[in-house]
This record gives structure tokens, C-alpha cells and sequence, in this order.
């Protein structure tokens, strides 16, 4: 895969809500940053952030890449992360940063506005 | 000019708080949008938006360029942009989006944390 590719089914995966797929996806010391919140590091970290609103809060998730362009191992997307929660769609405008190393996400930086997901929050 | 460097002269000139040189790098039609804030179109909306931060707020303005990477006509960045007020930086981390045509800029979205930048407003 081309690290644009290994990005796609990076989202993909969190899209099917599948934690085991998204580990195997990112490197052992891979830094994911949701950058208001704050970062964590592993794929335990990983884990342990999606889990939270991936795969216990939402029914369903929708991730709409906007754009994504890629120079080297360095990729970025706009998207749109959708959340089905308690039957109602939570939207959170995103772009984000990945740097991949050998067909693995070692760097993933998501930038967006707190405020915005916080007031759609049931 | 490639879209590339189409969107490093936008940014150096946002730098150089030279708003001529900005408006010159974008389409009549451009769409700038402050995404926790709000859009404007057209140079006269990009020149209103950085004439309040870029040109009388700040002493200097820095725009820390950490990746850039681009597909086509399709631009990312991502950024710290600093401005120096009443003597202290204020720092926001900043993921973009931009798609130029003809050599200009016709698209540029900007993705940070609006409270990350309220905090540290004097």
C-alpha cells in the first residue's frame, strides 16, 4: 500500500469500527494527537481514545474524506467525522495530519474546534 | 508557480503583513474560511479578515510551516502561526486546506481550536 492507501483504510477501519484493523494499521510508537484534547501514544493509546467515541458511543460512523493529498510518507485529509449518537448525527469539521512508515501510521494529528463537537454532545 | 508554491508565496506574504501581495495570490472568488468562525469571499473579505490580526493586532507575524504536501491542484499545510501582541506570541496550531487555480488561490480553509486562541488573547 502507498501511504496514501494505508491512510484510506486507517479511516476505513475506524468507519467499521474495527479497533483490531486500526491497531494493526499504526506503528508501536505511533503519537496520536486529537490536538485541543491532547495526545497519546501506542496502539493501546489508540485504542483506548476510539473506543471511547467510535465504537461505545456512536451507532454509527461516517468519516467523508473532502480532500486528501499526499507528498512522500506524509499524507493530510479534510473530512467530515460523523457520529450517530442517540439517534441524532454529530459533525466534526477535521483536517489531519499522518506520517507513514513502512505501510504503518507512525504520526496522526487531527485538528478541529473543541467547542464545535462539545455543543453537539447530547 | 505550482500550486505549491502558489500557497508558500500566500503564506510568506501573510508573514510580511503585505496584504497587496495577498490579495494579488488569490481569485476574485476566493472562499477564505476561519472554520470555527466563519467564511468570506473575494480579496476585500481576505483583506478585512487579516487586516484585524495579521496587520494591526500583531508586531510580527510568523507562520511556522511543519508539513506542506500537495496532489494536483490541492494544497494542505500544516502550521503554527504566531503573532507577537503587547510583546508576548500568541501561538495557534493550524491544519489547512487550499485549492488554487491559475496560479491562485480559490480555496483556503483553516482548521484550529478557537478557545486555544481565546486563552491567549491579551
Amino acid at each position: 500500500m502507498t501511504p496514501d492507501e494505508t491512510v484510506t483504510a486507517l479511516i476505513r477501519a475506524c468507519e467499521a469500527r474495527d479497533l483490531d484493523a486500526v491497531c494493526a494499521l499504526v506503528t508501536d510508537d505511533i503519537e496520536y494527537d486529537n490536538v485541543p484534547i491532547g495526545n497519546v501514544t501506542g496502539p493501546d493509546g489508540v485504542r483506548s481514545v476510539l473506543s471511547g467515541g467510535v465504537t461505545q458511543a456512536a451507532e454509527q460512523v461516517e468519516w467523508v474524506v473532502l480532500h486528501q493529498v499526499a507528498t512522500g510518507d506524509v499524507v493530510m485529509n479534510e473530512r467530515v467525522d460523523r457520529f450517530l449518537v442517540d439517534g441524532r448525527w454529530i459533525e466534526i469539521p477535521i483536517a489531519a495530519v499522518f506520517t507513514v512508515r513502512d505501510g504503518r501510521v507512525s504520526l496522526w494529528r487531527d485538528y478541529f474546534d473543541l467547542e464545535t463537537y462539545r455543543r453537539q454532545r447530547p
